[in-house]
């Protein structure tokens, strides 16, 4: 029972692992398309989550099947691939194999891809996580939404004014892209789509506070962007407080510098962490956890092992790359190329140098910030541009036209499409942890 | 604290409150529309659910968004009402108050409307329930689909042959419409979605059991119907099999007139059982637990409360009506004409009396069977009708175009666009208990 799994078409093609389904995975796998190679692809979830948009499935604007597509379908017709949902247990560098969780068969590998991404961190304060839930997966997004939709219901139900003004206050912690996105979209969903609904509240009357402890909001972008988005949030009667440090939280709220706020819908948008790549592999890593790799993204000593996208730490120019999604799909082809050369035993590609695309961020309706090179807008039409590049690159999934037609109805009628509670409403209690 | 609920806009107008959102409560809430009353609509979800169309979030084809809507939303500019997300924990009829479940503050009634519909029943099997799980909420149809993929998923990382024949077997027990549709729908993803995207399977070689205790399929309709879809099922590779007596539901698989059938998924489709609301009122009921009501839907002796559509025992010209959406909505409207006369003083209209308006019930992509009156139609032309009356009934949601779109997706492309599973994917072992 410990025989490699199932009898490949050809026993002579470099097996190619890949362990992790989101940009950093697929666009290695896609990028071998050619190769002769077998490529597995594992995942411990069937889909791949477009992570740009998931915030919009934990505001209630798309569906979850909007946002994901099964990894499968993705690669059906990529006949070099096959996916298997699995967890993985180990790591034998050795043997070259890896263990799965649930399965006495391991897979051998000639080439290993690790883009296991990044999970959140709460910077060593791990027991907020029940009280504050992040956004990372399907789960997570439909949890935070149930969240928000259950403080507003309770809101209505109670006759304790202490109560409703917990219930509706919404804390967002961390100010990056996430944190502002969440933000502003509370504060439209409470503006716009509730108002005429409840009878007892004014959902109008919601407190929607973002906190950072830097210094500004969006620290990714340029000061001057940052400093509309700030004045575009207040605009919108979003509380923004940076400089805040967040030194609990728990089922009363969360205090900050020293202040208590009552809230019971806080969300985590601040820190993420590389999930356990690291201790698999006993590699050498940064302060924040991330695998050192070489330039050509391969791990010291193991030069079949490649660790891509937010799993990696990787420094350009003196600065660390930003956990973004072209930063995964970027390294997932490198790492794709200098696969193919080494198959092909042709010359290795040079070492890895990223390209800034540039950097993108929305803030409620009709309005978004871009920052590529030197070119800064900021306005309706960076929403435009925002809103092109995101449809386009939902290109993997079969259902662009559906959210085109559902942020169409949004934008007309301002109605959420998808405001379902599926799981239990306790508005007050921690979540239910998230099934992944 | 137990004064009733925040102080009404008018002290004279009599409370309606109703309990349920499906179709029986919110029929009655609308067409109390220009009553002088004030209606309260409680319902322990957020949402209604289409349940015409739940078998298709269960098959993978829609988002639970795309057939199920908030609530508040359908009712926001109906100003007499208002909706609270709540648990009935109790009823005290000489006083005329509902208990509420997390709450000390009762809600007062004039009239109460007890709109609660069915559970599955398991036939005095409830031990059946945690690996036959059946279909009435969004959790239920999210957890199927999940225990549906994941069965393939599972299927093609194993290499026993007797394992993998248990996981690609799907029994549904129980041959009315939904045990239908889900069949037909189930034997058509694993013919025309899957196959391309398995590498150790073929999909096309899963099996798909109809089992039902009488002696045909959809007993409700004609029997020259009913054996046309028994034949064009069985063309379409589904084993039905009636007499079938399921004598045992466990992790194995079925039981049924004494062969074993081993199967990791088995839906449960065959019968369900009103909600308790008979224990609430003391009242009697029918064989089926369904209370007794007089001709005009109120209960004897309590003729301020009306019992409507799946949790009424209602008998015309010697035959008990079936549990369908069209009884459910006539009733609610009958109660609401009821109330609305008595409130005004007029005279109360005559005895409710069921409209039927006809039976359809759809079998995979272009077959659907129709009869209404002397009327018999099965084919593609039942299909049409179908598919036009459904996407029509939708309008109190906002997402009709949606389902069109995602409709015609599917139809030209036959690739389903909700293939995700969120639960955890132990195919193996029992669901996890629904979250409503």
């Amino acid at each position: 029972m410990t025989a490699p799994l199932a009898p490949p078409p050809s026993r002579t093609r470099p097996r190619v692992v890949i362990v992790g389904g989101g940009f950093g995975g697929l666009s290695a796998a896609l990028s071998l398309k050619r190769a002769p190679v077998r490529i597995t692809l594992v995942d411990r979830t069937n889909h791949h989550v477009f992570q740009p948009l998931l915030y919009q499935v934990a505001i209630a604007m798309l569906s979850p099947g909007e946002v994901a597509a099964p990894i499968r379908q993705i690669l059906a017709r990529q006949e070099n691939a096959e996916v298997m949902m699995a967890e993985v247990a180990g790591l034998d560098l050795d043997t070259r194999r890896l263990r799965l969780a649930d399965s006495p068969i391991p897979l051998d590998y000639d080439f290993l891809v690790l883009a296991t991404g990044a999970a959140p961190s709460y910077f060593g304060h791990d027991e907020f996580e029940g009280w504050a839930p992040s956004l990372k997966s399907i789960a997570d997004a439909t949890a935070v939404r149930a969240r928000i939709l259950a403080a507003f219901e309770n809101a209505e139900r109670t006759r304790d004014p202490a109560q409703r003004g917990r219930l509706l206050t919404f804390v967002l912690v961390g100010a990056g892209p996430t944190g502002v996105e969440m933000a502003g979209a509370i504060a439209e969903l409470r503006r716009f789509t509730l108002p005429h609904e409840f009878r007892h509240i004014d959902p109008r009357t919601a407190r929607v506070l973002l906190l950072d402890a830097g210094s500004r909001v969006l620290p990714s972008f340029s000061e001057v962007l940052s400093r509309k988005v700030h004045d575009r949030l207040q605009r919108m009667g979003v509380e923004v407080r940076v400089g805040a440090r967040v030194e609990r939280v728990d089922q009363e709220g969360v205090i900050v510098n020293g202040e208590p706020i009552a809230s019971s819908t806080v969300i985590w948008t601040a820190g993420v962490k590389p999930s356990p790549v690291a201790q698999w592999l006993g590699a050498p890593t940064d302060a924040a956890g991330r695998v050192r790799v070489e330039r050509d993204l391969t791990v010291p000593r193991h030069h079949e092992v490649f660790v891509i996208g937010d799993a990696a730490a990787l420094v350009q120019d003196g600065r660390p790359l930003p956990g973004v999604a072209q930063v995964a799909i970027q390294t997932g082809r490198h790492a794709a190329r200098v696969i193919a050369a080494r198959v092909a035993g042709r010359p290795a590609p040079g070492p890895f140098r990223y390209r800034d695309l540039g950097n993108l961020a929305v803030i409620g309706r009709n309005y978004a910030i871009l920052e590529s090179g030197r070119v800064r807008l900021a306005g309706f039409v960076a929403w435009i541009i925002w809103a092109a590049i995101h449809i386009n690159n939902l290109t993997l999934f079969s259902d662009r036209l559906l959210v085109l037609v559902q942020w169409a109805w949004t934008y007309l009628t301002r109605q959420h499409g998808a405001r379902l509670i599926v799981r239990p409403a306790g508005g007050a209690g921690p979540p239910t942890a998230p099934p992944t």
